[in-house]
């Protein structure tokens, strides 16, 4: 089984998008730092990145298997039209299932979990097919890391500062949270940090 | 002239100090980290860090002119006595001069500026000697980034998150604001990252 873990790309003053939703030219400027293409699952899109940063995302993906989303952000992507650009399957935790656009998708790789952050975590490993699951960065990956599910935290670090906006990290529970590492990979614009998440204490 | 950095031990999600004062004996580990022995200005008290970071340290001692602070960490300490535990001399942003300190302690290398963050710099860098000037992270360090007189930022990372407490930046101003870098130095419970800050834009 893979493990539990989250990345994203977050300025020096913790956020992972600015103000009113700005800020992504600055925190995506890696994905566009080279000329390395990266290939994403819409055709009509790719990036292009430093060798250190394609080298980077590379082993990621492919260590990855499924993704844990919220609704909030499938809502605001129509769930990517039913391909994530990362064309990996998708667990989607939500209140209600959406049926009307399950209906509409036949086929995506999409599962829909209202149980709750555990039964995310789970629907997620059973899609990964033995990869990693990520959680995303923000309200997410906080519930995973209150409920002990997170073992990893990636911050690919951009120097910007934004000032306001989301948080990478929200309510994570019992505080304080020790983690190991990090390892640390320079790319252009962008500094990835990888930490292990040490255990909750048992209750 | 010496340059205006700043610098403060940091958690994962951006925290100088953790909820009601917590967190600092996982901020300051590294300040124990190993046996190379880094004395203080008060004779009862010096670290042991590890080499790398006994390295870092030194660096930035011997660059190190003078401290801008705030009244408020100048309270809770009482002024560390006349002598901050660096042994720099200390600019004191304040509303008003705490005259009966001042008398308590005739010879202390203290200064209270009342004119606002960019008289508290100048007077920094007079008393620097031509070293760099280290103003205190959080408000006067978000202060002095606001007022374009901010060159640099150092993150010295701890792999903690405490879910609160005081950020190491507030209310920054205009913003986005761009940096290059960081210098990475790798150290024992710790990752001192190292940026510059770019200019404010001229209005």
């Amino acid at each position: 089984m893979g493990i539990v873990t989250t990345s994203a790309s977050v300025s020096l003053d913790g956020y992972i998008s600015g103000p009113q939703g700005s800020g992504f030219e600055h925190l995506f400027a890696w994905y566009d730092g080279g000329d390395h293409e990266f290939p994403s699952a819409n055709p009509g899109v790719s990036f292009r990145l430093s060798a250190a940063d394609h080298a980077y995302l590379t082993a990621a993906m492919e260590r990855l298997g499924a993704l844990v989303v919220g609704r909030r952000l499938f809502d605001l992507t129509d769930g990517w039209g039913g391909t994530h650009p990362l064309d990996k399957p998708v667990v989607v935790l939500t209140h209600a299932v959406p049926q009307e656009w399950v209906d509409a998708h036949p086929g995506a790789p999409f599962r829909f979990v209202t149980g709750g952050i555990e039964d995310a975590v789970a629907a997620g490993h059973d899609a990964a097919g033995g990869l990693d699951v990520a959680v995303n960065a923000g309200e997410i990956a906080s519930q995973a890391l209150a409920a002990g599910l997170l073992e990893e935290v990636v911050l690919d670090v951009v120097p910007v500062l934004l000032g306001g906006g989301v948080p990478f990290f929200g309510a994570i529970g019992a505080a304080p949270r020790l983690l190991d590492g990090p390892d640390v990979t320079p790319g252009e614009r962008v500094t990835h940090l990888r930490f292990r998440v040490r255990p909750l204490d048992p209750a």
